[in-house]
């Protein structure tokens, strides 16, 4: 930061000038130039016909992402963390019998979200760092409510499967977390009945964080409650408004500049196609998973579930967590995500998701921490 | 539309070309540039600790907008019907008597919002277009522990009076929607001695909608719930994240871009001075006040108590509010809002917010109205 610099700014103005990162964290990523671009547009009423229009097509983008026909498909307004919190209060009511995998920390954030919504939970938890078996969530009660998963948890870098929940859930609602699958690797929606699942744009969408891309089954919707304790987040009250079919009532005034975000964002997914898109992460996973062993980094999460989008690795002897990730932020401008829970400071988590999924950012960062571990080996 | 002209888009981009309106309505209000070239600055993640500054700055700004030393002073990170939400969720527990002023939509809110944290609600209503006596909310109840008003009606453009309100609450908790007043009319929080407040960007502070600007007091904190319904909204652990005071533990992912956005607009409001920015509305609203009545439109809200930022009137005879409405937006690209509830059809809401609070663009909408009445006169 450099004062004199920015002399001719206020002094309101004048600390605002800040770092440009390579963001390889767990979340955000860098944004496509074409999201920028979106937020310098007009603003527009939350009613204009214009707006709609650019609301319509995006909640049509998401239907071709989710890969989903799902009528209500669409944006929650607010972070990731607010559609899980809507997939929980619409649908549970006191005493429901939810059924939720643990396995790092968004699975416990379930928990917590879904008890209070008044939910008798029942946990089955696994290994941080390993996939859980959907059998043991399917044999977790002989009729629950729901069952509930977190698709790619973003703690540990690992990939639960979902399809032999779909597919065995019985009379269960089956409630999917997608934060950092969506856009990254293949979720399909309708093919493996998801009856409810939520992600965030910072992540494989390559949006800033802000919005949560929510789809939501007709089958889950005839047991949505008529009033559920959050307000902000009623899903009979938002349907009039997101979908073209009600009165387009206004429930509360949409985010409509991230909504111009998340438009590009998506246009810049489809217009590379939704597979090429789930190739480049895969490449940036795949190159990432064969080098860092060959400089001393050991892969943590379960084979054959580990992400592309999100690499974790336990650190090469040597080199210190906090040190060594300062060093990259400082020296070269790459954030990298810590550990978190029972592996902080002993495991790194390396997102490639977004605009960031690029070979030339995998590559930038292997020569980085070549020379991060040189002194080590 | 000129699908022509954009020909070298991809399919995806094609219909992204919206127009561009000067938002005359209830808001949102049209952006400061200042705060449109601050969603282009490179996305940060959370935890990075130039973020973590421009967050405290935002934070420390927003004390100064709400003229308060409270410590617990952020913006939600969703729009400001979620900040209403997190009002009474982290406070009202079942059974909790909470006196709610209603002369509007917002009033109403309030208590559909209240009731579902359990509250019993004891609705003191007062005619729309008129401003309720501080008297009666203090009489409606002995002992209540909470009383919420909305201190400008954005549904009527009354401002009710807070003064006597946190004068006179006992041991009440006093709430405060401020959503159309902060940055346009005086909000003195501590001097008022609001106890809960919380605004949205995309009025006066000239900022798109997305955020929800809160303040809580700390006599407000002591009685804060251990565990409020939302865990979105869950005031102990956001403020582990927001306050530079804990250890900035990860609550959720903040909507970086939005806050970039928020922090430049508060910038804009303390370079030009909050009073000033106090006196441009109201020089605006004295104008349209001023000028309107000569049009044949009559001032709908209660004398006395107009609020400068949103100028409600009914609409002289002949003027169809449909096709007045739309003809201002088709041939001259202005925004306005039409009636709510009761004087749906009949009543059309003028703002003059944030950067569309500009006398050149009052006396825009002056001119163009005087063309849409003139066959009726």
């Amino acid at each position: 930061m450099n004062g004199s610099a920015h002399a001719f700014l206020s002094r309101y103005g004048a600390h605002v000038i800040h770092s440009d990162r390579v963001l390889m964290g767990p979340g955000p990523c860098n944004p496509y130039p074409e999201v920028i671009e979106a937020f310098t547009r007009p603003v527009l009423g939350h009613l204009d016909p214009d707006f709609l229009s650019l609301l319509d097509e995006t909640n049509e983008r998401l239907r071709t992402v989710w890969q989903t026909n799902n009528l209500l498909t669409f944006p929650i307004s607010a972070t990731g963390s607010a559609g899980m919190e809507a997939a929980f209060v619409n649908f549970v009511k006191t005493g429901d019998v939810v059924v939720v995998g643990v396995n790092g920390v968004f699975g416990n954030r379930m928990c917590d979200v879904a008890t209070r919504a008044g939910a008798t939970v029942i946990a089955v938890e696994e290994e941080w760092g390993r996939a859980i078996d959907p059998q043991r969530l399917l044999d977790a009660h002989p009729n629950p409510q729901m069952i509930a998963v977190v698709h790619a948890e973003t703690s540990t870098g690992v990939r639960n499967e979902i399809a032999p929940l779909g597919a065995n859930k019985g009379d269960a609602l089956l409630l999917v977390d997608c934060v950092t699958s969506l856009g990254g690797i293949p979720v399909l929606v309708d093919e493996w009945n998801i009856d409810i699942a939520y992600s965030g744009t910072q992540k494989c969408l390559g949006v800033p964080p802000g919005l949560s891309p929510m789809t939501v089954s007709e089958r889950a919707m005839e047991r949505v409650l008529a009033k559920p304790q959050s307000w902000y987040l009623d899903l009979n009250m938002i349907k009039e408004y997101v979908t073209g079919e009600g009165a387009r009532a206004y429930h509360h005034t949409a985010p409509i500049s991230m909504l111009y975000g998340l438009h590009a964002g998506l246009g810049v997914v489809l217009s590379e196609g939704l597979e090429e898109a789930w190739k480049r992460h895969q490449a940036c996973g795949d190159e990432l998973h064969k080098r860092l062993p060959e400089l001393g980094f050991e892969l943590w999460a379960q084979e054959g579930h580990r992400l592309p989008e999100l690499t974790t690795v336990t650190l090469p002897q040597g080199l210190d967590d906090k040190e060594g990730r300062q060093t990259l932020l400082e020296r070269y401008g790459i954030e990298v995500g810590g550990g978190l829970g029972p592996v902080v400071g002993k495991v790194w988590r390396i997102g490639c998701m977004g605009h960031t999924a690029r070979l030339r950012n995998v590559k930038m960062l292997l020569g980085a921490l070549e020379e991060l571990v040189a002194p080590n080996r």
